[in-house]
């Protein structure tokens, strides 16, 4: 097992990284406050790994509530499910929220947990690759508007991450695939030698290699927590770990939630600030097609859904919380391995990107 | 105009309390941020104030979103009737939202703000007397759920207050007595010479004295900021400012919402608390004849709805925010104007305080 640290003063907490983690009930004991414990699943994780779950918690009053899978159920009106059950135990303030779950569960139940009774201690136990290199590290938290991805939500930190590497024996190909995109994304942001690493590497990742994978998700969990320690609320660094967002956002609105996974939509997104950074000067053709060939090494889209048009992709990206005074800042690459904020490029440029990547047929 | 601070470091702010500061542009602009303001109101207040308001905006690009007036629409799904006009109009995370109205629209829009792609500024216009001495100072925001009040929300500080006593003019007689409620409060909690100042100068208040008002107003914002700055997240004293709550939210709860206002439940509230505390030897039945004669001055009722009996008492309560562990704490007296929070008291006291104050006919 490894152990990394989130350091954020009184609220730091551990990510701890290996496997049989579930089986270990003392990782988790010291985070939880209060009598009173929650888990949050869904109805594909749940018969997988809750009974493991809950012997975790057995010193504790547990229960659980079962949300429907999958982010179109990310919603305010899902939500209320978890409230539900909270109250209708009679859940008090010192009480502690426990997601197992991949990133809605973690989403959802982390905004639960920030805004029930104006806030409550919650723990993270996440089984997707995307969820346990990214979305349960850092606190960000929160649910869809029919408008916009994430747009409602909190900065929550939970007091401890379970990253139990078994878990991703039972995941399908499509979603290690968008675990990886989230992967490849901190070699692009700020890792040259990792992206080699990636290169070299994706057979094993893709075979479920568990050396490969722990590598993998250490080196992503060391990125995000440096990152999110220097920034935790977004004002600077933090930014750069939305590569690939904005235009992944708007595809995952656009071609409505749930048909395009996450991980895929930010893949094709990363691909896109290439191509924008290549017609700007910043990138070669080359490291256009090195991104690419990643891309499509680790089973993920190269071409956009049908319906995402120029005006489809402007009208959606106009919401996106990377916007400022009507300009939209998108994350770019100075190189591959070194990227920045930046909303000083050509529309031209923008809109023969979107043009690029239609699908050709 | 007085000005009063709660001090928060970096996240302080000012309380301007006045006649005719709507008229004031100046009072506001500094705590604009960004380019886009929405003004959040309701359909009873917008008619009387919105032009005014709107008036003080007119430097920016200034929406508004009106909702329907009352304490049964505080609810998740009327929240989401201001993301609606956020989203709709592409308002960013560096807009400024402004609550027009009392209570319910200032929760409200406080928790919309919280949550709005993670937090985004907000501005106070309390127009009640309730808001303007209690909810739009101190940061807590939230709404309703079916199984408890202000159940769901969040702690984000506004970044100005601006108390017009003029909007005061068009308050209800109901209204009115329901903030003298909270204005007895601070007395009841920690102000003995306030207590007497109201007992001499109620009638003043209910004549809407402007002095008299603004007077009642200062001490109250005063006191509350001074609350608030000791402990913001109601570790300690804040929950003080609970006195009369844990009883009054239970009978808002079950008298159905908006059948009590908040402060005729709270009034009964602290008189509840009172009894108690003199059932446990704390106070003198004196000083809870001078509680009851108090609220009957302001015009406030000293008998519980029919349905409030104490097994409903009993079951409502438990989900309170102030439950720990399965015990209650109340905000009881050591002594008139000094309050203190408790769970010593015999569960045989409860029972006789509330079959005291339930109705003899």
């Amino acid at each position: 097992m490894k152990t990394l640290s989130v350091d954020l003063g009184d609220r730091s907490y551990p990510i701890h990284i290996g496997t049989d983690l579930l089986a270990n009930k003392q990782l988790v004991t010291p985070h939880v406050s209060g009598s009173q414990v929650m888990i949050v699943s869904n109805d594909i994780v749940a018969p997988l790994y809750l009974e493991q779950a809950r012997a975790l918690f057995t010193d504790f009053k547990c229960h659980h509530v079962i949300l429907p899978d999958g982010e179109k159920h990310k919603t305010l009106n899902d939500l209320n499910l978890i409230y539900d059950a909270l109250l209708s135990r009679h859940f008090d303030r010192g009480c502690t929220l426990v997601a197992l779950g991949g990133g809605v569960v973690g989403d959802m139940t982390g905004f639960a947990a920030a805004s029930y009774q104006r806030g409550v201690n919650f723990i993270q136990i996440p089984t997707t690759l995307l969820s346990q290199v990214d979305s349960s590290v850092g606190g960000k938290t929160g649910v869809n508007h029919p408008l916009g991805k994430n747009m409602i939500g909190a900065f929550h930190q939970p007091s401890c991450v379970l990253a139990d590497i078994n878990t991703l024996n039972t995941l399908e190909d499509n979603q290690l695939s968008a675990g990886l995109a989230e992967v490849i994304k901190y070699g692009l942001i700020r890792l040259p030698e990792f992206i080699s690493w990636l290169e070299q590497n994706m057979d094993k990742l893709l075979a479920r290699d568990p050396q490969a994978l722990s590598y993998a998700i250490e080196v992503s969990c060391q990125c995000k927590a440096e990152v999110v320690t220097a920034d935790e609320k977004e004002g600077g660094v933090r930014a750069l770990l939305n590569l690939g967002h904005t235009f992944g956002h708007a595809i995952e609105s656009g071609a409505g939630y749930g048909n395009w996974l996450h991980g895929e939509a930010v893949a094709i997104g990363m691909l896109m600030a290439a191509e924008l950074s290549m017609r700007e000067g910043w990138l070669s053709s080359k490291d256009v097609q090195r991104v690419k060939d990643l891309i499509i090494a680790a089973k993920l889209p190269v071409e956009l859904p049908d319906m995402m048009t120029y005006d489809v992709f402007m009208d959606l990206m106009r919401v996106d919380k990377k916007v400022r005074d009507g300009k939209i800042n998108f994350v770019l690459y100075n190189a591959l391995g070194d990227a920045k904020v930046t909303h000083d490029f050509k529309a031209e440029h923008l809109r023969q990107t979107i043009e690029q990547y239609q699908k050709k047929n």
